[in-house]
Parts: structure tokens; C-alpha cells; sequence
């Protein structure tokens, strides 16, 4: 099978494999059940004033709200990429492509990726593998990504365990920090950085702003497992075996919240909070611990496979629970909702 | 459908859901059962001479006992007031009449909530929602409120996720504690301030009792949510699905009680707990952690919708298992077991 | 039915309810499952070295292990106290006679109570509810419980929840710390007191020997609960409903050991565990908190009534348990296992 | 049935037992489900580079990997031994004979210890009771044991838990850390102590390592409880009973290391993490919570029972995960995994 046909190959399983099997972890959450929102019986708010609207990537967007990069590649991949774009322009979501790494192998499937086709208005990001740097990618590739879907970013994918639970993937890791300074500080447009599903800390964040990005989404743990989705693709079994060693591997997501906003306490820095958000309650506890924005993969793939029309009513309800949970603290907008001190742990 | 037939009808359904329905949050619990008495093994107390009376609304009441503010408006809410009446003058407790917008909008339905027919000598309060305030009711209304009950004070709810929840809910709740203070100042009998099962904390609490609230009920988080009751009448999927993101939103119960009582440590100020109470343990525990009065709600309901007897053979046993408790600690009376030390919260 | 009767039918009563009902409260535990031992992989210690004799009551037992107070009264409680006194003279334990109010009231019924002519060596102690020095009972009173049973020792029990829980129970337990000092100041034999099931506290047990009782058992929860025993021969519905509401009442075993030895550092007060014990190493775990002694109650009651082999095949294999349990810290003897810092207790 | 038969017997029916029946302990684990490693993202590593070769007993092995001792005695048991000795060989991990006591009691059995055969280059350690020591073996059968088994290095086991739950066990335990001591430092080969599943703290540590001894195994609990083993083997009621309330008896191997690494600093000491490991991540955590190797006993002896090839998978499969967990955090060697920051207790 040429490398080219594999990518789409691996990019179809995925979706199967996340539609119908057990792809998250165990004994690894979240960790938003363990925060709560200290309700304000009395808000003295007007639910129509709440105002969710938000800035990213230069552009207004109506909602702090992000559908990850998850396909492309596959005649599928493109309905399924028009639902996602159609919906987010709608309702004023920022929207991903998943990885266009099988466009750049055959620039035929670029349409697959269209997304600005049915978003004209919407920030949208292009998706690479960052360890595709050691395996010949460089500037031009990226900025090739970008140009494929007239994006107004770059996002660039961690995924050290995804590859090496692939029995031929990539798994050079080094000197990577490097070569994303140089795509960051060289590329037109700005540069996220994102993991897969295993959560970027405080730390690394912080490395990586100072290396350029213009925004992390720490794709944390207690969602999507990319150890357990490949363990379902695998022929190997001592790496089918082995993933369940690994079954509560990663950051929980609110744990990568936290920790980088400690790292970064500069708010001029963007951060995503995606891995694991199912609701608009999610979401506003994310924004409440410190993220600017939270995105939604996995949780609204059926409906984003379905049609417009599914996904479109299960934004309008992410949106509905974000501002409900504001309405009960009492937060007009997003700044007042940002590290409120009305949430709190419980234990 | 009318405004009147309306708010008939959906009082109707509350108590059809609350009898029959799943309407506990999930996750979320009173916290009662975290805080233990430490037994007296010998107590030094005679269980006869214990003496569970106090006063309330200037009234001298047989047990620092209420029930909630729940029903009227209908033929069969008529019924279930007369019970609660009739068991509340036999034992001595406080009782509430639920909200009485349906009469002021159709004073045909008065009689409807003509508790004092059966109840000469206990304190009545009238109920209205504070958001009304909001929606054309002022002082003269709540005046008609208190006079329809023959009441000795008013008690205004506090409602924002149940509102926000309906579909054309009353959700413009700004400006409602002056509003409120205004109500308080102005009207002739005591105005309390209650939610109704998510709770009011300590800083909220003392904003009410500066405000000129005569006492406070916590209605707190552990008992009936009211957005599980009005996901079951909605018609609305976005809101069905949306209740479920909010299965643990609010207050618990024990949480609110300690959170007043340290921002308003002046004993003057009469604070009552409801929210997830079943029996007179749970109420010797409110009152050891703080609380003066112990409210019941829907875990009465069911009794009062059969019968007076049913009703009093309840109040009879939460009656003894509050004096069983205190008993066990050796309390002699409501003095003895207010913030009692021999309570401890366990782990 | 004469008092008389219904004595000796409560006390059959009693044992049917501990033998075929669900009688330890919910949600309540001794609390041993909470320590465990520091395991020594070299205990430098020869297991048949091992010495677990001791002093009680002046006499010299082979073991620091108690038979509680069970019962008296009938024909087959008579069978039960001789399969009891004979086990305990066989292995050396020391054991006590259920109360012997009905022998008091009726002496016809003393032969019931009769263990010395099984037990001619180990220490025995009479039983007495201290309730009943406000009843009518004094020196006199215990004198004859001493005689009858020829006790060498005294013990009166503290059981406030169970007397509450009786629809006719004595409940005045005023003034009784007073009584009870008369009692251990008069008697001619030392005087221990003890609960049922609901436990001692620190406090309590320092004014118990200040008032002169040579012997405290806490007789804590986690085992049997005496409220849920009671609500089985309740016929009053009140009370049936409200031992629910009592399901986790008392002080966890362990807690009461750990708070009296605090409140009790003096050595030469004789502290036994009781109340929820099963095994050799739970008897070992109370003994390394701060017992002198361990107690079983309900736990060997099945074998009691079955036959003396049965009871002493089991008290066997407590002893082997504490034994084992000692040699896996390398404890030589009681002295090295009390108050070891060889456990800890866990999260 | 002779002393040698015995033992035979014994060896057969535990390897037996402990593929059949369910004897780990109960409401005990390893401890290590409670630690997590913290993601790095950018791991800056090269999955290849990862370098998991050490030393132990003076020879470069190619993991820090051990298969500990279990057999030795039978036909079958040589079976067993040649599968985990070619198995070691091949992948280059260290392994142990099971106790040479059957063959120092009878020569002609010294054949089914003989691993050398299968493995001529890695370390071999042989194995004896410590418990021995006093029951009439001296440096003498030491010397005998390394011979039979050409090993590297003697160890023995303390297991005196094990012994009491044996009608017949050798329950003499005093003055052994004298007698090991004299074996240290007398005998021309390394010895190393090791429990069998209750677990070395950190005190005993120090004791073993001051008295000579080369590496400590703390063979902790979480794993194989020898004292449910023995529960099956045993004829005696009293001491089956007992099993139960030893259920959860012994130290958590993750207690253990910790416990160890604060009473050892010193980095020269080797210490070897074995009792409940299943998976190469444990044996990561266990390296980075303080040991230098890892373990494994009964979790793969099933398959050393099968075949060399089955086991040789499961080895390969636990290398992989070791590896993976080292890509995970971006260690290149065992230096940097031992004792890493980049792991952390979660509650
Ligand atoms: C079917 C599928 C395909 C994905 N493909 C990509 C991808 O190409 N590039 C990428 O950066 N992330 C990809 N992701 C990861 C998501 O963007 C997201 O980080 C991850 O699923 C965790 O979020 P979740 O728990 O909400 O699903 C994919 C996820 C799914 C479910
Ligand atoms: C059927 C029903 C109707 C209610 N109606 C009112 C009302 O009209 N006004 C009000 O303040 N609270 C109302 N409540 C709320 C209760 O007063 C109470 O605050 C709440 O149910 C929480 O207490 P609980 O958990 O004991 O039920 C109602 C509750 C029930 C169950
Ligand atoms: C059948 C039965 C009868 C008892 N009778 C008495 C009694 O007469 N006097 C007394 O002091 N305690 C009595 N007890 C209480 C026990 O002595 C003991 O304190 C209590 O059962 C808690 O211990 P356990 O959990 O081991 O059963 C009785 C217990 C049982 C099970
Ligand atoms: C079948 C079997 C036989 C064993 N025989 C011995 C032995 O002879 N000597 C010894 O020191 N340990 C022996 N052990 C104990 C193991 O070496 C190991 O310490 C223990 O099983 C705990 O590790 P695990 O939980 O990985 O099984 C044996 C274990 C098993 C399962």
C-alpha cells in the first residue's frame, strides 16, 4: 500500500474506531467533576445580556468555542468537514481541519479540506503532525497547509504516543522545539501548538510561547485516548497488549488548565482547553480555571457525521449550558467568567 | 393557553413530577451525612424533659420545624393545603403556602390557599417568586399575597436556574436585591428570602439581612432540583439535554448553613434550612451546624397528598427522631443543640 | 404480661434478632480496616515464644481476650452461658453474664446465670444496666447481681439509644454519674462500665474511673447496633421508621480507643475494646492502639449456642490470630504489642 | 511421607495453586495505580535511543528486568526453569532458581535448578529459606546452593508469614540478621534478601545492607499473598479461617521502594522492586519512585509454565511498555528515569 493510501486508510479507521469503540482511557478523568461552580442565587443579571462573544486569530468570533482538527483526506472526511464548517460559520464557532498530511502526499485530495468553502467568515486552522519536521517537512509544507485551506493559523499536533503505538511511527522526537521556533517566528500566520489527548503542563507551554506560538489548546486527558483508538487498528500484539498498561496515561485536561496558567500568567497569551468536553458546562469551568477558549472533538463527531443539522442543535446547546452556567455565577461576559473565584474544588 | 390556565397547569404538573419523577441532582448530596453526632453514652438527661419549642414569626411553635412553601392554585392543590395545614396546627409547626401568582392573577383562586381556615394559630407565610418583582409586582402585590393567606409573613423565592430552565421563564433578575430591600422595609409583616434547592451562601445571606430580610431558608442543593423537575416538562431538547450537564449544580445543603452562620454570626438572625431533608436527625444536624429552623419539602409531599393522618404520623416521627438525636448527645433543648460541639464532620 | 415475663421474652428476643437479622448499622464501621500493621520481614522472635497472658480483675487469663456480656434468664440462655463459661475456663478468657435484671426479679431464674460452676478459675463479671439505679436499683441490688453470680466483678451498661428505642424504655438518665460513683465506692468488688454498641468516649471514660470504675468498655459501633436490634420487636411504626434515620449513630470503635487512651494516659486504667470484633487481629489492632483487652459479642454468639467445641474452636483461632498477628511485628508479649508504633493507619 | 517428598510436593502444589486460585490479598494493592507520570509532550527523545541496559551482579544486563525466584525441585519445575532461563538469556534479564532446599536434601535433584545450562551469560541467583539458618543450614548448604546452580549471587527469602500459615513451619525467627550477616560476609558470591510478598521497609533495609548484604528485594504486597497460598494447601480449620483476617496483611511494594530510597540514599545499594508487577509501567514507576530493577514472580508464570516463546513475548511486551513509559517523559536511560520529577502521587 503506497504511503499515500495508507494515510487515508488510517484517517478512515479513525473515525470508525472513534464512533464505535471504547476510546477513552480508565481510571482517568476530566477532572472537571471535581470543580464547582458556587451558584449565586441571586445574579442580578438579565440572561440576555450575557455576551459569550470573543476574539481569536484577529477575528470575532460569536462563541469562545473551538471544534478540533480531527479529518480530511477521504471523500467521507469532506462531508464530514463541510457539516463542521457549515455549523461553525452559522454559529460563530473557530473550526480545525485534521491534519492535511494527505494532501501535501497527494495535493488531489486538497478539496477534502475545503472548509472556507462553506466558512467564509470564521477563523479556521490547518493541521500538521509536529514530528512530521523530522521526516522532511519544513516551512514550505506548512505554509502549503495553510494555502490548502486558505487557514488563518497553523496548528501543529504533539502526538508521542499516538506514533509509538503505531507499530511504523514516527517517533523522533528530538529537537523538535527548535524546528517549531522556526515554523513559529517564519510562518505568515500565527502557529498553535496542540497534544492529541495527553495534555501539554505548565511548563512546556511556557516553552513553547517563548518559542513563538501563538496559542497552546492543552488536549488533555479523560477524553479521547489515542493509545486506545490505535490499539484497535494494531496487528501487533505485543503493542495491543501493551496499551493496556497504559490505560490512564496523560494530564487530565482541568490538571493542564491549572498548571499552565500558573506558568503563564500573562494573559496575552491564548489558551485552548480541549480533551474530554462534552458540555457548555465543561466548557465555562475550563474558562473558569484559566483557558480562553475550549474545543470539542470526539463529543461531537456523531452528530458532525451525521449532518449540519445534528451538530448545529448540539452547538446551540453547548452554547445554551455555557451561558446558563454564567447566568448562575452571574457572569455578563467572558472576562467576568474568566478565574472567577466562584468556582471551587471539591473533594 | 391563558397566563392563568398556564401557571395552573404547571403547578399541576410539579407535584405530578415531583412524586413520580427521578428529580434529585446526581453527584451532589445535602452533606449531612458527612457530619456525625458523638454519642453521650450517658447523656445525664431525661428524654421527657427534652423541649424542642421555640418562636418563629413571633409565634411560640411545638418544634423548630416548617414545611416548605409548595403548593395552591387548583382544587387538589386546595386538598394537599389543607392537609399540610391541618397536621402543622395539630403538631405545631410553621407552614407555606405555595406561590400565589395563580391568585393574584385569578382571585377565584384564593380559597385555594386558605390555609388559615385550618391552621388559627400557627405562623403561615404567603409565597411570590422575587423575580416577579421584575415582571410588574411590587409592594401592593405582595401586600394582596399576605392578605389572601392571612399570613404572618411573605417569603419570596429565588429561582434563576429553574427560570432559565423554562422556556419562557422569567430570567431578568438584575436589580432585584434593591427591589427586594424595598419590599422588606415597606411591607408590614417579615419577609423571608429562600431558594428553592440550590442554595443561598454566606455573603448573599448577609446582603439579605442588610437588605431587612427577616430570615433566610437556604433551600439548598441535594434535594429536589428544579431543573431535573422542568426537564421533564419541557418540550424544548436543547433545554432536556442541557439539565443534564447540570445534574450537580448548586449549593449543598450543610455547605450553606455553615457558610451563613459564619458570615452572620449574630443569632439574631433567623436562618432556615431546607434542601434535601427527610428525616429529624438531618434537622438536629442543621441546627447542631448552625441553622434555627429545619424546612421539608418534597420528602413530606407524598404524605400530604394522602392525608392528614398520613401527613402527622411523619411530622410525629421527624418530631421523635430529632429528640432521639439530641437525646444521644445529651441536648436538653434548642439552645443545648445549636452549634453544638459534639457534631464532627467526618471524612 | 408480668415485667417478669416480658424480661425473660425480650432477652430470647434478643438473641433470635443477633442471630438472624441484619443488625450493624450502614455506613458504619469499627474503623480497624483503617490501620494496619507495619509487617517486620525479620522479626527475630520464635512464634511459640510468643506471650499474650495477662492480668485482669486480679486473676491471672492466658489470653487478654473477653467474652461480653450476652445473657441469662431462660433455659436456653442458661445452655448458652455454660458453653460460654466452659470455653472461657478451658482457654482462660475472662467472661461476663448477660444482664441479670431477670434473676433480680425473679430468683428462681438464677441458676441461669450460674457460668462459675462450668468457670471455677477466670474471671467473671455480673451485669446490670445502669438505668436502673434510676429505677428503683441500688448497692443492694448489685450486691445480690455480684452474689448470684458469683462475680468478681460488677458491670453496669450504658444503653441510652436501645432504651429509646424500646417503646416502654427507662429513659431518665439524670443525675447517674453520681449513682454510679456511689456504686463503685460501695461495692465490695471492682466496677467496670461499659456501652452496648454505640461507644465511650474520652471525656466520658475520664470521669468513669474519676468516679471510681476500675474497668471502661468502649463497646463501640461497627458491630452490633442495638437500635436496628430493637427496631426488629418494635410493633410501634414511629419508631420502626426512625431507626433509619439512626442507621450510623455511634462512635466507631477504633475512635473511641484512640480518643480514651488520649484522655487516659495512665496506664493502670484497664481499657477493653469491644463492639465489632471478629478476629485475633482485630483484637491485636485494638490491644496496639491503646486496649488492655478485646471483647466479642455478637460475632460468637452462632457457636455459643451451637456447642462449647464449636465456641472454643473459634476463641482458638482468635487467639492464633492475635498470635500470628504479633509475630509478623515481632511483639514477644502484650507489653510490646500496646501502643506500638508498628501500625499506622492508612487513607 | 519423607522430608524430601514433602518438599517436593509442596513446590508442586504451589505453582499449582498459584495458577489456579485467587491469592493476592484483598483491600491491599501495590500502591503503584496511585502514581502517574507526567506527560511531556515534546519528549525531545528518539524512541530508539532509549537505552534500558544496567549491571547487576557484575554483569551488563540488557534490562533492568528480573524474574524472581519461584521453582526448582520437580520435573515439571525444571521445565518451568529452562523456559525462564533460555527466555532471560534471550531478552538478557537476571533470574532466580526457586529454593535449592529440595536438592540440598536430596542431590539427584540438583538437575531442575540447572539454568545455567539454558543461560550461560546472565546473572543467576540461587535461593534459600533464611529461616533455614536456624533449623541446621550454615555457610556450608550456602555454598552448596550456588554451587548446584553456578550462580552469581545466593538469596534469601524471608517469609515468615508463610512459615506460621504451615502446620509444620519453621516459626523460629531469632537471631537471624546475626546468622545472615555471618552468610554476607563469608560467602565468595553476592547475597541478596528478599520477602516473598510482604514487603522490606525501609529500617530492615538499612539492618540487611549494614549486615553485607549485596541487594535487597522488598517483595512487597499487592501481589501474591503467600499467606492465601497457604490457606489453600492447609488441612487445618483453625488456620484457613485465619487466612481471612490476614486478607491485607503485608506493605504495599510502592510503600516499600519509598520507605527504602529514604533509608538508603546511598546509590551504590541495589534495590530490586518485586510483589505485584504486571507491566513494564510498573516497573517504570517503581524505578522512578527509587529502585534500580524490577521484579516479576507470579504474573508471568503462566507462561513460563507454556513455553519459552510465550514467555519471551510477555518479556518483549514488558520491555516495550518500560520503554514507552520512557518516551512518555523523555528519559534516555535508567539514570534519568530513576528518581525522576516526572512523576507524581495523585489522590
Ligand atoms: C477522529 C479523530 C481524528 C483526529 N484527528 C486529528 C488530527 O488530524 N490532528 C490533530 O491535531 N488532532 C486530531 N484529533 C485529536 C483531537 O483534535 C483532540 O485533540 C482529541 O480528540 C482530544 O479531544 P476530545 O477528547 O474532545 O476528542 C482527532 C480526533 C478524532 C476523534
Ligand atoms: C411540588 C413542589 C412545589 C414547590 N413550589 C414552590 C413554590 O411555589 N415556591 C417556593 O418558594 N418553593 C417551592 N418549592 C420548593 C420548596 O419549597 C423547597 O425549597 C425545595 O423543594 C427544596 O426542598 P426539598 O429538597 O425538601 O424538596 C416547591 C417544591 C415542590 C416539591
Ligand atoms: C444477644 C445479645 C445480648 C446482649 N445482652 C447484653 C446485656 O445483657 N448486657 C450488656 O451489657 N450488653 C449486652 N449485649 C451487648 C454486648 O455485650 C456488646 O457490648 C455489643 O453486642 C457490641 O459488641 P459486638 O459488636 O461484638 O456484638 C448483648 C449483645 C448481644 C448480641
Ligand atoms: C509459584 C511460586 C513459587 C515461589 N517460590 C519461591 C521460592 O522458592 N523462593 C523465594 O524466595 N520466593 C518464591 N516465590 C516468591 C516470589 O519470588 C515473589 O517474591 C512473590 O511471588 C511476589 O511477587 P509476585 O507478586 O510478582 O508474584 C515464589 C512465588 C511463586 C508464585
Amino acid at each position: 500500500m503506497s504511503d499515500q493510501h495508507s494515510t487515508e486508510k488510517r484517517k478512515s479507521e479513525h473515525i470508525d474506531i472513534a464512533l464505535n469503540k471504547q476510546v477513552s482511557g480508565r481510571g482517568i478523568t476530566t477532572g472537571f467533576e471535581n470543580f464547582r461552580f458556587i451558584h449565586q442565587a441571586l445574579p442580578e443579571i438579565n440572561f440576555k445580556d450575557i455576551d459569550i462573544s470573543t476574539t481569536f486569530l484577529n477575528k470575532r468570533i460569536k462563541a469562545p468555542l473551538v471544534l478540533s482538527s480531527m479529518t480530511g483526506g477521504t471523500e467521507r472526511a469532506w462531508e464530514i468537514n463541510l457539516h463542521l464548517a457549515s455549523a461553525a460559520e452559522k454559529r460563530g464557532w473557530a473550526v480545525g481541519t485534521g491534519s492535511v498530511r494527505a494532501a501535501l502526499e497527494n495535493p488531489e485530495l486538497g478539496f477534502t479540506y475545503n472548509m472556507r468553502k462553506a466558512a467564509p467568515s470564521i477563523p479556521i486552522f490547518t493541521n500538521l503532525g509536529a514530528v512530521q519536521l523530522n521526516a522532511g517537512y519544513g516551512v514550505d509544507e506548512c505554509r502549503r497547509a495553510v494555502d490548502i485551506v486558505q487557514a488563518d493559523a497553523l496548528v501543529l499536533h504533539l502526538n508521542s504516543m499516538q506514533e509509538v503505538f503505531q507499530t511504523e511511527g514516527d517517533t523522533d522526537f528530538t529537537g523538535l522545539l527548535k524546528k517549531i521556533e522556526s515554523v513559529c517566528t517564519t510562518l505568515e500566520v500565527p502557529v498553535g501548538i496542540k497534544e492529541v489527548g495527553m495534555g501539554i503542563n505548565g511548563q512546556l507551554a511556557k516553552q513553547l510561547f517563548d518559542a513563538g506560538a501563538s496559542f497552546v489548546d492543552v488536549a488533555g486527558a479523560g477524553g479521547t485516548s489515542w493509545i486506545q483508538v490505535e490499539k484497535f487498528r494494531s496487528k501487533d500484539p505485543v503493542r495491543i497488549q501493551a496499551a493496556e498498561a497504559f490505560y490512564d496515561w496523560g494530564i487530565p485536561t482541568s490538571d493542564c488548565i491549572v498548571d499552565v496558567r500558573k506558568a503563564i500568567p500573562d494573559n496575552q497569551k491564548t489558551l485552548v482547553a480541549s480533551g474530554g468536553l462534552y458540555t457548555g458546562v465543561d466548557a465555562a469551568k475550563a474558562i473558569a480555571i484559566g483557558a480562553d477558549l475550549a474545543g470539542f472533538g470526539r463529543s461531537i463527531l456523531k452528530d458532525a457525521v451525521e449532518s449540519e443539522e445534528a451538530l448545529d442543535k448540539t452547538l446551540e446547546r453547548i452554547e445554551m449550558e455555557l451561558k446558563m452556567a454564567m447566568f448562575g455565577i452571574g457572569a455578563h461576559n467572558l472576562e467576568e467568567l474568566k478565574l472567577s473565584p466562584l468556582i471551587k474544588k471539591i473533594d
